[in-house]
């Protein structure tokens, strides 16, 4: 099969196929094989994890040569074609030794450190999938197949905001964090990448988080943008480099938390 | 049908049938017409929440005329058979509305102000369906039909705990739990009553929490002492009636949680 014979749509989904076929297998299993990949903190790597980045990047290698390959386990590969597949094959590392199904991989295609052009949020387990990109904003799950788009305006009294887990990141970001979290309706824990799916799918109107790398965040961007959200750092600048990170189902919304969140100082 | 044509799980498992049946067509809808219950916090009630609880009332006066009943969300009537069906619709009517699939229906059959002998824990959008009795421990889901059984014994600091939110409950409830939190690997949020299935599947140790009614606990004890576990409250005393509850996947474990919560003052 040549390089062009598949859509990057196909590719993304066939990304998607294949670890998911990989993952599941190892969900809800003893013995999962952890590391303490990061001795810092706590940031365990499964054999999943691994196994599903190789498929993803044999793939790559099959149908993209030259692009080039950003994941989470095995790091960058430089390509010639100026495009990168950005990919966190195991997001919610944490959720998955849970047994939560919150966790999801995360596939995206992005300009050489640039903004995501196409994104992917999958989760096994329940079988959901989450895309979006410049002809597409849809999800497929347990119910069938909907379109994907956030809320529309509402003012941040009437707000869900999601976030990991209540530290969030620094002191400073917490206080951030926590500033928006008085004003708001509704504030839950622990979703991971799911929290983006939902907030893409219409559900919740906030995420922000802290700490990200660009893996975790390049996805969820391209599915909100495509549903008609809204996503930037905390100061109203890209976010598809990672760190911390705004994600709003409409402008209005995203201008009223970001007023908050600007005040934080920025190397804190 | 006369009363007695069923048993007690085939009949657990029509009520969850038909709770299942109610709630998903509201699940991920806009406009679900949400109340206010709790003038003093944030307590929805859904129209699912109520259709269900009259579809399982239903099935219980045609099937078990002689029981009695107490539900959520519309309280208690005594039987005459000393035995009551314990119904929680939609456990997680937060998780609920913000669309994640954590939150749960609750059924359990118990002697009349006495322990449940009979719990199940059904999550309809996933598919998840957790039951625990007197010959049965066993979960079915996307992966299949699995045994439950808790985890074996651990120390603190390689155990995972979860409650639903930071707050916990009273100052001196939150620190109960911050205390324990402190001990343990990893601490997670917002599962509701999900985390008890969790918990039940061996996936998870803990699970500590304060505020709970009668039926928010009622299937998840049975359900969990069928996979292992044990759940009291935070003296050691039996949990079924709510308020403080910890559920542990083992004794040795459960002691040295309780060690330290029991420290907690019993009227703040």
């Amino acid at each position: 099969m040549t390089s062009r014979s598949i859509t990057d749509l196909q590719l993304a989904h066939l990304l998607a196929d294949a670890a998911r076929e990989t993952i599941l297998p190892y969900f809800r299993r003893s013995g999962q094989g952890l590391e303490n990949k990061d001795l810092e903190g706590f940031d365990p790597v499964t054999a999943a994890d691994r196994a599903a980045e190789r498929a993803m990047r044999d793939l790559l290698r099959q149908h993209r040569p030259e692009d080039g390959i950003w994941g989470e386990e095995f790091g960058r590969i430089d390509g010639t074609s100026g495009r990168q597949w950005v990919l966190d094959p195991i997001d919610g590392t944490r959720a998955f030794i849970s047994g939560t199904p919150t966790w999801g991989v995360l596939i995206a295609l992005a300009a050489d450190d640039g903004p995501p052009v196409l994104g992917l949020i999958d989760q096994p387990y329940t079988g959901e999938r989450f895309t979006g990109g410049p002809d597409i904003a849809e999800m497929t799950g347990p119910l069938g197949r909907r379109p994907l788009a956030t809320k529309p305006g509402r003012t941040l009294d009437q707000a869900i905001l999601f976030t990991t887990f209540p530290e969030v990141g620094s002191p400073a970001e917490r206080a951030g964090f926590d500033a928006v979290a008085q004003q708001v309706r509704l504030t839950r824990y622990g979703m991971d990448c799911y929290a983006y799916a939902l907030l893409a799918a219409g559900h919740i109107d906030l995420v922000i988080e802290a700490g990200l790398n660009a893996y975790d965040i390049q996805a969820p961007i391209a599915v909100i943008e495509a549903a008609g959200g809204v996503v930037t750092d905390w100061q109203g600048r890209p976010a598809h480099g990672g760190g911390r990170v705004l994600a709003a189902a409409n402008a209005g919304l995203h201008a009223l938390a970001l007023a908050i969140l600007k005040q934080t100082p920025e190397d804190w």
